[in-house]
């Protein structure tokens, strides 16, 4: 790897700052013992774990008894939806906006394989509201998932009339707001949402699910789980989770402000360069993503050549799961592409990188554009 | 709590070495980025944690291709019993001993309600052979589980004849390994193993499965999930546990001499108080574990006494759920007893703590009697 790194990937993952590598570190040192247990070292383990939640559960606006802690965001994901579509006596559709994380309809799948209905969107991201009322108004669909913003193309929803339609139809709302959290303030319309501590700057390995009083949800899995975590979750990971949301939502007016200015920055560089298009809505998107889509190049050397140059970039479907598929959120916003970069700044990220890398594009471009004409 | 501090609840979780500490933090700086994307960052990650893969694997003696990493120790549970169940095109019932972790049989159970055999052990906790082959043969049998060594009593199964028993029936054979492994030489005969990071002393959130190659399975959850953990497991974690079991099995067979001393030691002192008895095999057994069955007390203020007096021992259920359930291993090997403590020894107790804790003892039990008779 060349010696100066941008790291220009910051979606799901997000470099530790040295604030959370202490929280981590803190946990470590008086919360390694198990929280189950009643002796001196596990009391302050639940402690830790306990002012953990609530100090999530405040920027969700939630009372953190119904706050709970996973291992991960798929594994949230399967609980959240298995536990609710329990509840639901019977009914078993699920429907979900047609620009959901993989993760998330990969789970739907799982669950009621055949029985999920996708919903379109239009061209800047948005959900068809008229398409998503019709398909709520089944009688057997058992929860519907609608993201708070796009994990790849930023466009924010419109959840108060997302939210009102449910609501009316009387099919909870699970949102996703694996992308947003600790970016801009959280949602208000949800009857169960997601969360993701590695998005804001966590160490990986917890995802939050919040409900609201009234939600139902039928335990579906093992008795003597704690909470919604097998084994439980980690102490110290937790911790630091807290602690760098804290940090986020500390500056976050302004960090939102700045890297929104460099996305726009980002947004009409990219959008000069031949054959590359600006997915998603310029306004209304979370401040640190964007994805471009490119008209004749591959994502796959785009990366590669960016990766030499120094730049960590995504592409393809954000999820995690195998890096080169193709995104599944462009190919549902009939983006006609071949490839596709998506950048998610951290706070680390200044306009001089911003240009350092705008002037980069050209060269790694053509020479992208030499390889695959050979 | 008193600045004293003695911890002698050390089975599923440890205190963290310094040198594990630190290998938890080098794992947050070069591996926090997602290691199921290409860039630099996550190719790094990637490394970190096949390599964490490959030290482990080692000293289970299998393949690291044959290791997956899960978030803890009942999710693994709940993957391999699922998975190898799925497998066995029909066959539904389990095979678990009598004394079995708690989380593996809340497994079973969910997985298939109704048709769990427990098999009865004898007085020191030994699996009854005949019992367990005439269990086996039964045609509808899935899968069968019994444990490396108890979690509570300490007690050591001769797996060799019953792998060659479940063998014989063309039975698969899980091994609940998460008592054992960092302690004593990993076991040898098995076709799926699981066992317990945080019991060798790394932080708590991973567990592993390892599995023969000729082990069949079939993958039982969404797609799309990293290996056998929904979003992947954390790299830090991998690397601390890695490096806490070389750490284990540097001096695994002198520490190992040493602590079954010292519980040698801890098992005479504790026969000589009335109405105590000390349950399992005193010969075949883990170093560092040991179990008291107390004829008149309860455990709850045995433990919370102890806990005043600076030492933090176990009662009940060792599984971590809810800490004051009577004891199923105890109860399974019909010992009469109203409460119990266990102890479990970590390295870093020494000769001089077992003889304070001998010496309390008897204030201890007095303090409790009193207390029980008003």
């Amino acid at each position: 790897m060349p010696a100066r790194r941008t790291y220009l990937d910051a979606g799901g993952r997000s470099p530790v700052t040295s604030r959370t590598a202490q929280a981590l570190q803190a946990g470590l040192t008086d919360g390694w013992a198990d929280p189950a247990r009643l002796n001196g070292e596990s009391r302050q383990a639940r402690a830790l774990l306990d002012g953990a939640r609530e100090a999530i559960a405040e920027v969700l606006r939630v009372h953190h008894d119904n706050v709970h802690f996973t291992h991960s965001v798929p594994f949230a994901a399967e609980r959240v939806l298995r536990s609710m579509v329990a509840a639901r006596r019977g009914r078993s559709r699920i429907v979900v906006s047609a620009i959901e994380r993989d993760a998330l309809v990969d789970v739907a799948e799982f669950l009621s394989p055949g029985n999920v209905d996708r919903i379109d969107v239009d061209r800047l991201g948005h959900l068809d509201l008229d398409a998503f009322r019709a398909a709520v108004s089944s009688p057997d669909v058992a929860v519907a998932v609608v993201q708070h913003a796009n994990h790849e193309i930023g466009t924010v929803q419109r959840l108060d009339a997302i939210h009102a339609i449910a609501a009316d139809a009387g099919v909870p709302l699970v949102v996703d707001a694996t992308a947003s959290i600790g970016h801009v303030e959280a949602p208000a319309h949800w009857d169960a949402l997601i969360a993701d501590p590695a998005d804001w700057g966590a160490p990986a390995g917890l995802g939050v699910v919040a409900l609201r009083p009234q939600t139902r949800w039928l335990q579906a899995w093992p008795d003597g789980d704690d909470d919604w975590a097998p084994g439980g979750v980690s102490v110290p990971i937790a911790l630091a989770a807290a602690v760098a949301l804290q940090e986020r939502v500390e500056g976050m007016e302004r960090e939102a402000q700045r890297q929104h200015d460099l996305v726009g920055r980002l947004r009409s560089g990219m959008e000069h360069l031949e054959g590359v298009t600006v997915v998603g809505d310029p306004v209304e998107r979370l401040p640190h993503l964007m994805t471009a889509a490119f008209m004749y190049l591959d994502g796959e050397p785009l990366v590669s050549r960016l990766d030499r140059e120094g730049f960590s970039v995504g592409s393809g479907s954000a999820c995690g799961k195998a890096a080169f598929q193709p995104s599944s959120v462009l190919a549902a916003m009939g983006a006609l592409t071949h490839g596709n970069l998506r950048i998610g700044l951290h706070p680390g990220i200044t306009e001089q990188d911003i240009d350092r890398f705008l002037a980069t594009m050209p060269r790694v471009i053509e020479a992208v554009r030499i390889s695959m004409s050979h």
